[in-house]
């Protein structure tokens, strides 16, 4: 059978494995070995991570197919291996930076259909490999997994950090007064998701589309954020999975206060995303407010903290009004009963 | 809705997380928080867990519908959330226990078709806590968790554990003259499996058949049995999920031996499971040498070592001759070759 057209139901588990491993750990600078956290790598029945302070962070996340991602989008682009790797790996890694961490290993779990290009798998371990190296994320190896069958493809990463002896950053330590700033993009997974479902066909698509497109498919989780923030003081974080004003909710919550963001910094925030809602003919400001899966970061900074490289202040902590619930404004309305096409013109 | 037709498609996620909180954590003896390592639970973007002696023992197993278990076997037993929350933390809980460390979290994943009644999710949630609980675990918790949608049901468990300063006991430090040992079942899952698929329908089993039956939806691992070995000096160990040739061959490459099996000790350990194998007209030292799922333990000694509380001696530790591989023999001969239908009566 010629090597393209190999599927995983013609390997066993263990040639399959021998396929993956050398796609792994193998982006390092210095050999990999000086900075790792591994003390005993895949091989056993299970892996050692160094917890240097006594503590691991961690999190899990699961992809599966037409849930998470399609095969083939309604715009013809063919999610790749490469693509899901690079999502799992960077979802995970978002988790660990929302705590003001820093990823240490992780172990990933793959359900895969019979019928599953080999290729498509090694493409998966470039792309779970690639992710971790360029987010900078260079401390963190996989330390293990399993692999199994399934009639849908699905993967799940479990992932370990160190907050390297400080405290995390919580949900809930946003004050009356503090700041309320940005890391990274928002919006920018979803407009990328708009293109691939309802967009020009992919390959008539301009180059700066495309990028935005690809946002959907490998977002850019701002890794150097997380312990940035932690480190400048920040008095809460999370990062934004399920987009600004629901996630933004859940701190709000989490902290007992009312976030209540600037319209100017959220429509400077829809200015990348023109062209993209020009070509599907969607509001941007939809997708700055309520687009996920970007994995920016949503802090809290009491006010007199320098906000650290990568922030932007979006808006500031209130204190809830007698009778007031938690929740999030815009320019002191109420962000859901307002709704944002208030502010898309 | 009467409360017994809800199904998942009709809650929020955090309504069904509302619903499976608290039955996790609620097991453990003297309040839990005590002995817990648990340092901040689900809630956050991601859990602390305590790593005392500075390192975190970590795997990760997945659990997929029709390919690990059926919904409904031939012999008409419907498999429970009971079931399947029980399987997935013992599963885990042994590949801690196999390095000879103590499990401290899991981080768990659940991907539910959207007509999974919600009782079932319930149901899964107290098998999880029960397992935990019952197999002697209760410095675990669960720490997080990520819930889905999918066509199929699956679940995954990202464990953590801890080895409190001591070194782990590897697959790779068997040496000659070691003696070979096992703790807990084998077979027993299999014989479990073959009343389920071709047995006497459910409902008409003797209460011992049942018993059998269950060790296959809810297998015992040794729990006690792994830290023990450690403390006793174990050359090496690893637990049987693939069956004991299989996982032993395993061992043995690790190793760069043979382990010679002692065809007496065998023919015992088929003894519990006559009456299943004259059920379903079986062969109960197949289901010895290849079942796997029972998640007992096969380890070596050195032989002036006292086998620890639950190990028995099944075999011992041969160098190995020029030009052999590494590898099972039975009584001298290799155990593929010579097959195990010769030990069977």
């Amino acid at each position: 059978m010629p090597e393209s057209h190999l599927t995983v139901a013609g390997l066993s588990e263990s040639e399959l494995l021998a396929r993956i491993f050398p796609r792994l750990n193998n982006l390092h600078p210095n050999g990999g070995a000086a900075a790792s956290a591994l003390l005993l790598g895949p091989g056993d029945d299970a892996a050692i991570v160094a917890a240097p302070d006594g503590r691991t962070v961690v999190s899990i996340d699961t992809q599966v197919q037409d849930q998470d991602f399609r095969l083939v989008w309604r715009n013809g682009y063919r999610t790749t291996g490469f693509d899901v790797g690079w999502k799992a790996a960077a979802q995970n890694l978002s988790d660990i930076n929302a705590m003001g961490a820093r990823s240490t290993a992780m172990v990933v779990s793959l359900t895969l259909p019979p019928e599953t290009p080999v290729s498509w798998v090694e493409d998966f371990a470039d792309g779970l490999s690639h992710a971790i190296h360029d987010l900078g994320a260079d401390g963190c190896s996989v330390a293990g997994g399993d692999l199994g069958r399934g009639r849908e493809l699905a993967v799940t990463v479990a992932i370990l950090g160190t907050l390297a002896g400080q405290q995390p950053v919580l949900r809930s330590g946003a004050r009356p007064g503090h700041t309320v700033a940005l890391a990274g993009t928002v919006g920018h997974a979803a407009a990328g998701l708009a293109l691939l479902e309802s967009g020009p066909a992919v390959d008539l698509l301009s180059p700066a589309l495309r990028t935005i497109m690809d946002r959907q498919c490998r977002p850019l989780p701002p890794l150097a954020a997380g312990p940035a923030a932690l480190a400048s003081g920040a008095s809460s974080m999370m990062d934004i999975s399920d987009g600004l004003v629901r996630d933004g909710h859940r701190l709000a919550a989490a902290s007992g206060i009312v976030l209540n963001l600037d319209p100017a910094a959220l429509k400077l925030l829809t200015e990348p995303l023109a062209a993209a809602a020009d070509a599907v003919d969607a509001d941007p400001m939809a997708w700055v407010l309520g687009g996920g899966e970007d994995h920016g970061l949503l802090a809290t900074f009491p006010a007199d903290v320098q906000l650290p490289p990568g922030f932007a202040a979006i808006g500031s902590v209130e204190a809830l009004a007698p009778t007031e619930s938690t929740g999030v404004k815009i320019a002191g309305r109420p962000a859901d009963t307002v709704g944002w096409d208030h502010f898309a013109d």
